[in-house]
């Protein structure tokens, strides 16, 4: 079986996970993309999004990983779009356009039904009205012997990390001062839930360490 | 002028500057020795506690650095030792032994007044009642056209930054986890008090960031 995992997740030096005052102008929050940097720059964002190739370095090296071996995901509402409460209608469909990048099914946590919704390039959105257990155990299933990719955001990897479901993170800390936002570790003592640091490599804009659950 | 100046204070990746439970055994609080593996390995650290030679790297550099030019000192009183309160007498004289490696007057932080402490090697504590502000008159002073370093603890620190009092902060970002402890940057906006990450270098075991006012 496959494992639950977080990848490529973007922490400040602050301990910021995404920052104030999400919009459809800022996914991230205020200064969210400068934190995104590594990503941006790397190849494998760049053939992702089908322009001209980037950066093959140390940081693309964990970027490529962070796709690999996904059998699917699962996001929470935030990451999947600005919209709060019940869905106006069916017109959003996620901050990716018509093709996103996960080819894979991928489960929406929401407290808001609605049907599923097939995208270009496999990509199919299931909206998952009974909490992140359930996500899980339906993402274990279309998975099979793949990872589960817990794509965020900050208050979804916080209860997947109290929780224990998360069996690997791989964190990128970013030198950078957010001063806002949305904290990923306050008030969870992670050594104490059996986490701990197995793996930091420097990379060009960003340091990867990688939290095993023992 | 010298700077007012943090230097080789060693933050965790989950924002710990300090463990809990600081007591005679655990001068950094529980973990906290962990995280400060990257200076007891340096030759700076050796050189100071006259043993062996340590290594000469990019974190021995940092290591060194935060020693030069250093005029005077201001610490928190916790910093000085575990006693709280006013002090029973005169026995409690630093964490240190003898001869504490600062041979450079040491203002420490107290509610509770006490005489001057000469210890060998030139290092003198002064005992200061009135405040962080207080304290800093008196070691710039002291310091003439030599820097003030600022030794911690977190709440100096945090206080320190708050006021904008601190020139230069250099942090050596460990990627440990503590999961409990004194979390240096909570509640703390540092763009918005206008300090911005202006150098970031990987060492052998901690990434160093130097953080300034503009």
């Amino acid at each position: 079986m496959g494992k639950v995992r977080v990848a490529a997740f973007t922490v400040s030096l602050d301990g910021f996970g995404a920052g104030p005052n999400q919009d459809p102008d800022n996914p991230i929050g205020l200064g969210g993309f400068e934190m995104m940097e590594w990503m941006f720059a790397t190849d494998a964002f760049h053939r992702m999004h089908a322009t001209d190739r980037g950066e093959t370095g140390i940081d693309n090296g964990f970027a490529e990983r962070s796709f690999e071996n996904v059998g699917a995901w699962v996001i929470g509402r935030n990451m999947f779009g600005p919209i709060r409460g019940p869905w106006p209608d069916e017109e959003w469909r996620g901050w990716w356009g018509d093709e996103p990048p996960y080819h894979v099914p991928v489960f929406v946590l929401t407290h808001h039904p609605r049907p599923v919704l097939e995208m270009a390039g496999n990509t199919r959105f299931h909206f998952i009205t009974d909490g992140l257990e359930a996500a899980l155990e339906h993402a274990r299933s279309a998975a099979g012997d793949k990872d589960v990719r817990i794509g965020g955001g900050v208050s979804t990897i916080r209860q997947g990390l109290s929780d224990r479901h998360i069996d690997e993170l791989h964190l990128a800390a970013r030198p950078t001062l957010l001063g806002r936002g949305e904290a990923l570790f306050a008030g969870i003592d992670l050594p104490s839930l059996g986490y701990r640091v197995v793996e930091t490599t420097p990379g060009e804009l960003a340091t990867h360490v990688i939290i095993r659950k023992t």
